[in-house]
């Protein structure tokens, strides 16, 4: 199970199978989604899995989930999301009612994202061989900007920032699994974030790489990206907004909210003097409900994550290692 | 079971479930993938999750098959197929070494294929909760050409040609499932087709739809096309290629090598007057290993496919009910 949780032993499945296997210069850029060209116009690529447990959750479902997961990969290169595929791996046995409930829950995310489901397939597997069911979806975006959006992209210097409070997705699905009960549910983030990604392109600021924050959470995407860009990166524990329910589900939990998914929130890496302009533009987004800058890039010649703690003194923010969180997305 | 093996249960969950929910233009053109316009670009997107048991079988694997069922689904539109995703659901105690052995192959059918794997996903999900490993792989193809191919352009008149000999990726399946020994064992037809497509546009054949043979087989295509596009479909039984060791296999079975699925076999809908150029052209493709002109179209108020058998008669070519084959790709 460890392999699947977004940490360090997917990143070794990634870096010592995948990626040599399947080599090629657009996997190579280590971002969320490819982006191709197809005769004058730039499209961006991207897939993911979900296999999320249990199917219906405080603040969504493995449906709408599916939707917001890619259109958010899209808009992670700055792409515009336009057309998504469907494919289905049903369990026999699973109640046509569930289904119904999920593909309309899809289809009202598409709408709601501006995107189209325009392909799509159906397998059947024995009962006991799944779980109800799952659901991958491939995306394609546009990309409309003149920007290189991508980790290689991070130079020292560029700051940080989050779109919003951390940790919420993964602290709904767990409360519901461990069976915590609080004064009000934990309600899950996903949301789609590329209307805030486009207010940041809309106000012209010059973005240097994107990246939502899903399994392995902002820790999780921070040390990948420190080791991508071979840089230094410091963040300030006090500027990193986590709500308090989320503080003691997770101390509760004995987890860290920096190693938790979300599933609509991104950090954006721009360069500094774009910092204001670029917190300016997300506070115009209601997909970026709380923006805060939240740390900065620096030289360096052993790539790092720092994080500055409330108390003031520094810590190594580490990946997280192996499985925390199974079957959050 | 039954809703997934691409008989008339398939046909009704699409056209009651997914399709209205998901309604598009793209969908409603009811293709094997959907044609989309990127700013001067027509490409060719589709889907389709693998969850072929067992793994590996004789002439294939699920990684190779997962290659060029995506890649013979943007051949079906004509298109030039280039870019795949890859999304892997492993289940908890899968073997390093199977997996290592499947991405591989799936590698070099990508390479024998021209097409590069850019963007992929991984999960895993608890022992019990999956089956070995499922694959889903997205595709993307440019269409170079100006033909509008699709259901809706079949007219009466037009000829239908097959690119090989049928059902022998099903048999191959079946055979090993079932313990079945046969002097040699058969061997599937997973192959890519879109060489034979290639064939035909650069001989400037007048097609106007093409189909590959999956599941549901030839008798699945036939009756969907012939809904699809309301015509009349009359096919000769003694034209259709099947080789002897696979209608044994079938009798064996209790199958009907019609309704078999094959996974590197395509039929082809062309103008009349250009049905020679078309068997010629195909001739020419190590793509298509025995083409041949199976049967032709007519107008009618009320669609249907008849086939001409061995001994003169015609019969009403049904669509397979149910669930033959469960778990063939």
């Amino acid at each position: 199970m460890a392999h699947g949780g977004g940490g360090r032993l997917m990143h070794d499945l990634l870096a010592n199978l995948f990626l040599p296997a399947f080599h090629n210069d657009a996997l190579a850029v280590g971002h969320d989604s490819s982006v191709l060209a197809t005769g004058g116009a730039r499209v961006a690529f991207t897939t993911d899995s979900y296999v999320v447990k249990p199917l219906f959750f405080p603040g969504g479902d493995i449906g709408s989930l599916a939707v917001h997961g890619t259109v958010n990969d899209l808009a992670m290169s700055g792409a515009r999301p336009r057309w998504l595929s469907a494919g289905f791996i049903l369990e026999e046995g699973l109640p046509m009612e569930t289904l119904w409930r999920i593909v309309h829950s899809m289809q009202a995310a598409a709408r709601h994202c501006g995107v189209e489901i325009v392909t799509g397939d159906t397998k059947v597997v024995d009962r006991g061989r799944g779980d109800g069911l799952f659901i991958n979806t491939a995306g394609l975006g546009l990309v409309e900007h003149a920007l290189d959006i991508r980790p290689a992209a991070i130079r020292p210097g560029d700051r940080i920032l989050v779109s919003g409070d951390l940790a919420r997705h993964g602290m709904a699905i767990m409360t519901v699994r461990e069976g915590l009960l609080f004064d009000s549910a934990i309600t899950s983030d996903s949301a789609p974030v590329h209307e805030a990604v486009q207010a940041l392109l809309d106000a012209g600021v010059e973005v240097h790489c994107l990246r939502d924050l899903t399994r392995g959470g902002l820790a999780g995407a921070l040390n990948e990206l420190s080791a991508a860009a071979r840089v230094r990166i410091a963040v300030d524990e006090r500027a990193i907004p986590v709500r308090e329910d989320v503080h003691a589900a997770c101390e509760i939990l004995g987890l860290d909210p920096l190693h938790v998914a979300c599933e609509g929130r991104f950090i954006a890496f721009v360069a500094a003097p774009e910092a204001d302009k670029a917190l300016a533009a997300l506070r115009t987004s209601a997909a970026a409900p709380q923006p805060a800058l939240i740390g900065e890039v620096t030289a360096t010649d052993s790539p790092i994550v720092v994080l500055r703690s409330r108390l003031g003194a520094n810590r190594i923010l580490d990946m997280p290692s192996g499985e925390q969180l199974p079957r959050i997305c």
